[in-house]
């Protein structure tokens, strides 16, 4: 038997339209950017991937490609010294499209996730089987996601209003998650928070439980708050949420925390990659992970996570930044075959209006995506859509994600808000 | 495209001629048994396991191998739940082959591995691709193993001397060196120790220095020594041992001697499941892990274990029991795509005459065994023998490995050397 071979690469980078979300370094965009991976075998099979699409991403997804043809699908430690070795010591973080609120030290595992997930999506064709059937199968015949609210401007200034309409109130974010749970079926809430001062945000995750008493509901400041302001925090909201993401920033400050609060810390902030787990765990600054596997080097590296977090019996859940249909599919399979991942996932799927995959495949019933029984990731490339959000990319002039830069456009005084309260 | 299910799984049990290798707890039988598992699918494939024949170990696995039919060979997941289903509350230790030096809180991972095991050798099969590629792919193409060296007599009491002849002293130790080097061009070595004064034992690491300069060296005395004792020992030998292996029992004795050495401490006996993972990393009790698929619950936990240390800076090692040629081609595919993996693996290989494989794909050169490229594991049941072997098991009268009550047959007045020195 023949083994079949990488025989091209091709990265397109899209953009689609994005809401603005605000957060605490800013707000999004009016277009968020993703690099569509698609990895070509000589057989004729087709895998895809899905990453963020900053400049300095792109050139390194870019320096990647060209060497890949020739390369066995199969061969994932090789892709991954593959990607070491054409970074070389180009490794700095800040290529990839965290808008600022993120560092990681190297860029080899954001770099190596979209073309080890196009290579699983490989070996699923190949084999006949679904990407969940490579991680040692799906325990989950459907996959929980949770409603994430954001406050938000009514639409982006010089635009019509977008169709959500202003969040900048408790009243108003609740509105938003009453769209949210009647539209998807969400059975549990997340509030990006970290915008307006910690009152007004504990008072809008009342406001949520008092509508939704049997939601589980979660806030993440994203680090906005000093470990004093954290504590006060959590006092209030024990019992209210099923966790605190990211209250401060940093393992130590989250460790203060973790130390004076039962309520479970979550982190996608301070515990962002391998490295981080020791310090984290020895100081016991995190009570659940946030798993993502486009930051965490892949699926594979995703799974390693999940048994990580098991073994030391920390909670894993999962992160979102904004995405398209091929990562959906990614997580859904991720998720499915991680036993332990028994929080609902995040994701900003509902923000966006557009995509690249054929419809039908991946859709919200009861706040749950069913996970996909055909080979791979079960999604296919529309061709049409992909070339309409490259010209949108092409076109839209956005190349980074830059949310403080566009708020300061906007509002030229705005500060970012880490640790501000 | 239809799945293939599981239609029938044979677990057989055989016993091989094994010489008197001496250790802690006694001295080997003269048989050493091994459980044969074919897992037959409906598609006409066959995936092979082996592991431990112990009378408990083999009832269990005979009751995982009555449900299995109609099972998923990709549901690994599902596969473990089954096996933790069958168990049941009965999930005490004490099945698996370790002729009482090690104790397992439960059962699950050691009866779970040998059909993860069999299973992935069908998905390679169903693939057309080497086990080595369904764990990420093989990192080297061939597998070093250390030689294995043992205190023995020249032959089971009653019985004509054994090929090997006797080894009691240190110039025995090292003529049995010479051999292991001679015959199998292993490049480095280890000593099982815990036999004699632990003088003596480093007096034998120290003449097998002498005689091969070049050699990395291992001693294991099983933690037959005290920590007071083991912190001379590891002084006495530093710069001259790889690592010390087991000086002492547990994890709050072996970190009392890391913490007064630089001498790398290893185990195969206070680590031995995941969970004393989390106790042996905070008190620093080890730096070099050994893993052993059949221990620690299949290929892909194994991978697991690889991830782990590789994140906390541990090194990785391989253990091995006595053992045949199939559980030979899962420890070389594992190793092989394990990248951590950096030490030579342990094998008892050399010390058996008789295997249930065809010859030909497992042979070792300098010391090592290049990794099979043919789909799955490689290696090919050989009927005949499998019978033999069968036929063997059942007329020699051994059901259980049993060094210590072996021993008291010969010397009734035997103590276990646990701690004794």
């Amino acid at each position: 038997m023949s083994r079949s071979r990488i025989s091209q690469v091709v990265v397109t980078p899209v953009a689609f339209g994005d809401p603005p979300l605000l957060n605490v370094v800013g707000v999004h965009q009016p277009y968020a950017l993703r690099a569509i991976v698609e990895v070509h075998t000589d057989s004729g099979l087709l895998g895809l991937g899905e990453t963020y699409a900053d400049e300095a991403h792109l050139a390194r997804l870019s320096a990647v490609a060209e060497v890949l043809p020739g390369h066995d699908p199969y061969d994932l430690h090789g892709l991954r010294r593959l990607v070491t070795d054409v970074l070389g010591r180009e490794t700095g973080g800040g290529g990839a499209s965290f808008g600022g609120m993120l560092d990681v030290d190297s860029a080899v595992d954001t770099v190596y996730s979209p073309f080890e997930v196009a290579c699983l999506d490989l070996q699923g064709h190949e084999a006949g089987v679904p990407v969940s059937d490579l991680l040692g199968g799906a325990v989950r015949d459907r996959v929980p996601f949770s409603g994430y609210l954001f406050h938000k401007w009514a639409g982006h200034p010089g635009l019509p209003d977008d169709a959500w309409g202003e969040a900048l109130t408790p009243d108003q974010l609740v509105t938003q998650a009453r769209r949210m749970v009647d539209g998807w079926g969400f059975g549990s809430l997340k509030l990006k928070g970290g915008v307006f001062h910690p009152d007004r945000e504990c008072e809008a995750i009342e406001a949520l439980r008092d509508t939704f008493p049997d939601l589980p509901l979660r806030l993440d400041p994203n680090g906005a708050w000093t470990p004093s302001t954290s504590l006060r925090a959590a006092d209030r909201l024990a019992g209210v949420v099923e966790y605190l993401e990211d209250p401060t920033p940093g393992i130590r400050g989250m460790a203060e925390v973790a130390a004076g609060t039962d309520v479970p810390l979550a982190t996608n902030m301070c515990v962002i990659a391998m490295e981080h787990l020791p310090p984290a765990i020895a100081q016991g600054a995190v009570q659940v992970v946030l798993s993502d596997h486009h930051l965490w080097g892949g699926l594979k590296k995703s799974a390693l996570l999940g048994g990580i977090t098991d073994v030391w019996g920390l909670g894993l859940s999962m992160h979102s930044n904004s995405h398209l249909g091929v990562s959906l599919a990614a997580m859904v399979h991720l998720a499915a075959a991680t036993p332990n991942l028994t929080y609902a996932c995040d994701t900003h799927y509902p923000w966006k209006t557009e995509d690249v995959i054929t419809d039908g495949v991946l859709s919200f019933e009861g706040g749950s995506v069913a996970v996909p029984t055909t080979p791979g990731l079960g999604v296919t490339l529309d061709r049409d859509r992909l070339g309409e959000l490259h010209e949108q990319y092409l076109s839209c002039g956005v190349r980074r994600r830059e949310d403080t830069v566009y708020m300061r456009s906007i509002h030229p005084d705005f500060e970012v808000n880490t640790s501000r309260w």
